[in-house]
């Protein structure tokens, strides 16, 4: 028998396949090739005047700004789908409306080594990931054209990498999205009946069933969320109350590094490197108060199955690896 | 400078890039293989016994039940999304709810020729199609568990069609889709503002601008939407104000049947056959009666370009061919 699900905070459903069960050698054909280095790739070192220049970096003292030496780099897009110059100009059309596309798109190189991804770095390596995301975040949300700001990494080319060195993107947008808008509202709504954050009540389900929970450490938790749209989701969430990716602190960055880096390594191992996308998902700048309903996740979404008119036509997805077991695997590999 | 456009019905914005426009050639290594005709494939006529039953048949007279001599055949999927026996039983475990994954999911596999699809077919042959459609709705509707029924095609591997022979599907939901729910909604708020259905005030305002218009008949309309999500995305829409497609009268038929055609058979040319869904949005079954503010419209969705994390983050998407370029592509071929 198959299994309607429905998200407490959006309200879709997702229907979880029982009949054809997949489990992830169900999915090794979707592996993403092995790195070799190429001579070409802009994002390697010794490439860097073949790139933007430095917004951000860390680098090793004593070496020159876009030149060899760093260990991570911030570059403006050189093909963006928003561009940072100009006025937004908004128009209406009849019943149309249309603006121009201001904003701005940053790629974060993540490592000056083309062949390393995120669970091959070390810790102190992988934290500086996390600290260029909260860095950027600082510094364009002073920009008052900006309303939201999207941080996602794409892994693998049928995840739309169009580049293999490991590298993650920042869009600033000029209007707050419509998954967040929609996010916003039903956790609104929910804070509203409840008095209770929505995300908070779903951590506390999962520490307390467990079957979902994938791992957890001192500010962190990593769960196969009971409505997962893709198989072997996961969701990272702090534990404290924070709707701001933005005002995380430094001793919460280490575990959220730590974390982050421990669930791409288990799906690295337990699906043989699939491709996936993973997105921080957070309140958009004008609430720079800590929301009470809302709570700020990074969502990792394994790209294994394919939409289609199903999909399209309804919004709603069908999961053929239930969480609980996805939970299991991603729980006991080592 | 790239453009954003929003969706006056949903309110979602999409990126129209100006700076790297994509024309048919650009997506030319998209395109489905060529078919070629398998004993193995279950839906070629000699093979009705490895299928269900047929549940709806057009056969030539003296033909018996589940044998050859048919035109189209509609029968259960072998592997259901949701399964017509049982009854919902949805129950909530804390703060999520469940119910069992009811509805029924059947397949209408449009033509015995393994080699044929929409675009080969005979208006006569295609009408069969639609035809078969509408007397679907009629009987699945009077089951009071479902409250959608969702009518799509997949075609291409790509596109979801894990089988090549020309078919499409239909799954009536105890549910009305989130996607639904959401345009009703956008739909139902524009009227209360303006009194009028945003589809027609959509239909008029192409008739008159012409720059995306692609085609008319009679009855029908067809059109590159101003806010398409997809590179060469197409809408088809009655010229009447109707809400239901179930409601489809006999004249209506023959203007679907060419239009359709007619659009498959430009896409398949200019874009050298690609992958595409096509999903046919309607009123909720509940909605028996004529909805003032909804119309019923077939949404054609060419899948050329992958979602990633940007796509997943925002529910924004990003079109590289501009919907006035690509209507005129589809517009002067013939």
């Amino acid at each position: 028998m198959q299994q309607l699900r429905r998200d407490p905070i959006i309200g879709r459903w997702i229907i979880v396949r029982y009949d054809d069960i997949k489990t992830p050698q169900d999915y090794y054909s979707e592996a993403v090739q092995k790195k070799q280095a190429g001579k070409n790739c802009p994002f390697c070192v010794g490439n860097e005047d073949i790139t933007p220049p430095e917004i951000f970096v860390d680098r090793t003292p004593g070496s020159g700004p876009n030149e060899a030496g760093w260990n991570l780099r911030v570059i403006a897009n050189k093909f963006p789908a928003l561009r940072v110059e100009g006025d937004l100009e908004r128009e209406g059309i009849d019943i149309y409306d249309q603006m121009n596309g201001i904003g701005a798109h940053e790629v974060i190189i993540e490592t000056p080594v083309h062949e390393k991804d995120i669970p091959d770095l070390s810790l102190t390596e992988a934290s500086k990931i996390i600290l260029a995301y909260k860095q950027r975040c600082i510094d364009l949300k002073k920009d008052k054209r900006f309303k939201y700001i999207l941080i996602f990494k794409n892994h693998g080319l049928s995840a739309g990498a169009s580049l293999e060195h490991s590298h993650s993107q920042l869009i600033a947008l000029p209007i707050v999205p419509k998954k967040i808008k929609e996010a916003l509202r039903g956790a609104e709504k929910y804070y509203g009946f409840k008095e209770r954050c929505v995300y908070c009540d779903i951590m506390h389900q999962e520490l307390q069933e467990k079957d979902r929970l994938v791992a957890q450490n001192e500010k962190f938790i990593a769960f196969s969320p009971f409505f997962s749209c893709a198989p072997f989701e996961i969701w990272i969430m702090p534990k404290d109350h924070k709707s701001n990716f933005c005002d995380i602190q430094e001793d919460a960055i280490d575990d959220l590094t730590a974390i982050l880096k421990d669930m791409l390594s288990r799906l690295k191992k337990v699906l043989t490197d699939p491709p996936f996308n993973f997105i921080i998902n957070t309140a958009p700048i004008q609430n720079d108060q800590d929301l009470n309903y809302y709570h700020w996740h990074i969502q990792i979404l394994p790209k294994l199955t394919k939409s289609a008119g199903f999909e399209w036509g309804t919004g709603f997805y069908i999961n053929p690896s239930p969480p609980e077991q996805a939970a299991k695997f991603l729980r006991e590999i080592h």
